[in-house]
């Protein structure tokens, strides 16, 4: 139940406030010269403290390979990898040990295994997707010699919302503002939102879009193996995730089918240049491209060439700093005033979890439709 | 990639024009006494032609079961069954040989697999969610003698959609419309739409919401395993599904946590009674309800006891009654008209698939749970 | 658990006196002509009646496909397939409905499920090993196009063994006695001890030899993927099976590693026509072959190029038609007198299940050692 | 590949010349006070340098534990571990570079994964173990408390063979000499044997039989899902192991059904004091003992309830201390002088790891078997 993936597979341990994060990577090609510095830079990009948007825990979250890698190569062994914990205030959660915090993960974690590490959420803490970062900048990396790119933002904080469609956006501009958002007026109205909430000790959620570029035609399965599923599955696996749509989505359920369905285009007027190309199954079958994506780059559970593109919903972080009233594991009440440090938006921070979980699903899907299946 | 689940598992196939739908359930409990009318009446709350907005493609859809059943009792062996098909025109499909349909699989089967049975979408089509609703009744009545209760109902139609929380509803309304909304108001107009859509021979997508009610505290597991990922990802399984989510969903994302955090209920206010109780794990933790629920009865990726309600949304048939420009396997033009019958919208056969794919999904985290883990 | 493969996966069903034994193969290629005139041949080596050393039930052993294929090519959609259950005798079992017995399931099932088909074995029953030849066949069929082949013989009745090393044997006698051993000799008196044996109401057990001729160099994984212990675990899968070794197996412990090592053969000694090619992963190394093979060609748990053999031993079957004491599921003594039909010696028709469990694993290696992993 | 078990869950990951060996425990039951003396005294029993007749490197083999305990308690989360591998010689490899060492899995790593580390056999080494060790050995403690244990040990060593039928030893005798044979007379033969093949610079093989005891009736399930099959598998991925069988075997395939048949006791004669009991399955019937266990415990590929034995043949080490032929990457022939440090023979270091590996399938069984399969 902590193992994510058919072929390239992540295990992941480790708690909050726990000794280290860390995971091990099954399945990785042997042979990838790693570029650790990207693998760096990823982290980077999820990690504490990164702006005055997120929480002020500060970690370094350096990661440290133990396994699977030879003079810089994967040799297709296991990547086992750990990142030690360093800047942990557990005292801040001593006063949470009998105490159930609403809508967090303690009652439930309580109910279920009766033992349980309370320090700043333990295992449901949104720390453990430290390992996912890991694996995903591999994937990544994995991809981008495939041609295949994996881009995330953040596309909605609270009521502000960008309605371009991504392939008007600036791609370039992401990493522009702390938030995360391509397009640069709607990021500072963004910041400006969050900003807001911070000072009054409040939360607020959003949504993050995503779009995988250059995947080929025939990743995914029919039935039970859909790709589309998968990407759902991994999206919703991230804390706080409360929705995924791909494609139109639920934009598009009030919509025809005359208006909503892609037609083919010719083949005279497309770019052949431009159609990617997986070599073992499908080498026979001409390639041909739609007018319009409105089905997300996906039809029947398979990928069609298309981009991929799908949305993700995150609530808000359900760690208030004002006083919510809650009750403790006898059942009495008591007031809650957290002390820890916490992020008043998960959005910024969620936009490389959203990369890393996709990155690792298509990779996963491409190593299995490379197979002779 | 055609097998769903972990303990309760179904294995599908079957092609729509071919000899049968079929599969095999295995991991199912010995020693239930199978109510087969039960089963034969979720078959036709989905089987075609059931009413004037739904496909007039007739068949019976009788199950037969092969195996795993003695003296009308499961005996913990693997569940064979088939449904012969009886309808078929295959010939209205002899002209879809070499044509790709546009925003059908078609081309994506055709690129994946080299050989494909094209009549009537073969593999893709939703005649095989025949199988799911078969081994979802079975999980239904297995969760029933748990008090447990899955119920789905379709909640938009194109723009008529019904704003009142499910609360407020009469559920015993579903099956009063062919449509399957519990609001007879807004099931008629959402009866009229399709009538309208279906003479223009367009079609129409809409949103499936379901709530599953008894389940008790402990269903789910951190970070890979979490209830609701599972969820999104059966839902996703389903034919022209586009998007899932839970709670409040992508509704949330503008709120702030002051508002959508759900507060505990103290002890002395909760009705006792109502507790859903999971006898292994949580034998020694006293349970609790809350005032709201925004976060739809998972915390953490856990069933909290309170009830679990989520939508699915479905796009609009691909398959339409008015002709459409297209492509053959060669990138020749051709103008697609379609012979065979089809639904103007899925909605009102997908209320039965939707609480099929909940119900093994939920029986299954019971099942997972019910071990020492 | 009824479900065999990672790739290549077959989900089996069925038992002796229910509607039909089928199964489900999932994964299996796209494109492959079925030749089933084999897949027939396949069942009848194993069917029961076959000679005078075997039961005397008559079954057609006929296999029905449901799906999967078209115009008698597979699509790579799952193959659902049945066999209709003919000559069931389901009488004579009645006086074994609340009797256990001894060394048969009938105990361990009954504590497990509490509901089951006695009724000869029900699913413990080697019924079920039809479904493993029918996707065993197929699986045969795609090796054979890659140069691949599996063979078994039974190489010990009893006492009577066969000493001969597989390489000095003509495999083209192993069908022309119904033993199946390839030495003619031999064979006469394993089958002379059969014909006692089943003279005095007794049985006897033995050995069944198999070799994988032509796998590839770089099948199977490292720890807990090895390529051997998957095929232990297939054959130990088998009814009556008790043991399995490769290579030298059992029979090498008390040699020492300077007799026991295969020492390579420089390339100028090696016939390179010879060397068997596996193109993705091992196109540039080159292939080395060893002056001996006591290691079955297995080293790490990856194949190296040489042929594969193992032995598989089967104790007696349990169902004697003399009289034998044992109990009721009270604990009250009875005398066991068995009415139905049983072989003296199961390894005539073991010699094909060996076949196609060998042939299923070899295959789902051979189609995931074929992916990027 | 790298991942053991269904519930109970060992990933492990690591080389021999590496950081660190580790991994991770998924699935292991929550609130288990852990007692990490007996873990370390399991890994000082599988250790180098442990005696004159083992390997002379040495190793701490210390574990540190970095997730999933919480004050002492497992929580139910992933249990991550390290251990830093110290007395590393990785230059006495540098001359194996390029080189293929006889019967090792220097070859076939190479023509799989192209770029691998051949420091000490990397991933192929049996320090590997070293994580089953600890996994097992959590596993061994959950057991004890439900009152099964799991006894290996050395029952054969190059020739000398101990002929006793477990029931007759006294297993407080296994830790008595280096060997761990129980039969003091007999071990002290077979340390003999080994001093001697050691002094040659030779190796030798042997067999350790394991007994399961306490192991209630119901674990393991029909066909694919065998209890037999999964511990079968299980050791056949352990380092040199060549064989597996249980209950007579090999050596009961010469018998006759009459014989080897294992007759139920009345329930008279039974002492119901000593009959293991599983609750959630199996409370409604009565349970029986059987005259004798020929059987290994297992029917059907269900447990029983009598004591489950089997054994594992190992061949002889394939590194040896005198001159061997070999060839490199390139063909050239070379004569191969190893430097390292090396067993003269596995068994003795080979029966904690078969004991871990069985303790770790059990318990994963028992955990099925507690589900409402």
């Amino acid at each position: 139940m902590n193992t994510f993936g058919t072929i390239f597979r992540l295990t992941s341990f480790g708690e909050s406030h726990g000794e280290a994060i860390g995971g091990v990577i099954d399945g990785c090609p042997a042979g990838v010269l790693l570029d650790f510095d990207f693998i760096q830079s990823e982290l980077d990009r999820r990690k504490p403290g990164q702006s005055d948007i997120t929480t002020t825990r500060k970690e370094a979250d350096k990661v440290e390979f133990l396994s699977g890698i030879f003079e810089g190569r994967t040799t297709g062994t296991p990547i086992g990898f750990i990142i030690r914990n360093s800047n942990q205030h557990s005292s801040d959660y001593h006063n949470l040990k009998d105490v159930f915090r609403p809508s967090h993960a303690d009652y439930t974690y309580f109910q279920k295994y009766g033992h349980r590490d309370y320090r700043g959420g333990g295992r449901s803490s949104a720390r453990e997707t430290i390992s996912r970062v890991v694996a995903g900048a591999i994937a990544k990396q994995i991809l981008k010699e495939e041609g295949i790119s994996i881009t995330a933002y953040t596309s909605q904080v609270g009521a502000i919302h960008l309605d371009t469609f991504y392939t008007e956006l600036d791609f370039s501009n992401i990493e522009k503002t702390p938030v995360r958002c391509p397009d640069l007026a709607v990021a500072e109205k963004m910041i400006e939102i969050i900003h807001q909430i911070k000072a009054e000790g409040d939360t607020i959620g959003g949504v993050v879009t995503c779009v995988c570029q250059g995947v080929p035609v025939g990743l995914g399965n029919p039935v039970f193996g859909k790709l589309h599923a998968a990407l759902g599955s991994a999206m919703l696996s991230i804390n706080a995730a409360k929705g995924f749509d791909y494609g139109m989505g639920f934009n598009g359920v009030h919509q025809r089918g005359s208006e909503l369905n892609d037609l083919f285009l010719p083949p005279a007027s497309a770019n052949d240049e431009d159609l990617s190309f997986l070599p073992p199954a499908s080498a026979d079958g001409k390639k041909f491209k739609t007018k319009t994506n409105h089905s997300g780059g996906v039809q029947g559970g398979i990928s069609n060439g298309e981009d991929i593109y799908f949305r993700v919903a995150f609530k808000p972080v359900a760690t208030l700093l004002q006083p919510q009233p809650t009750i403790d594991k006898e059942g009495n009440e008591t007031l809650l005033q957290v002390k820890g440090r916490h992020d008043p938006c998960v959005l910024p921070r969620a936009v490389p979890i959203v990369e890393a979980m996709a990155a690792m699903t298509v990779l996963d899907f491409w190593l299995l439709a490379s197979s002779h299946e």
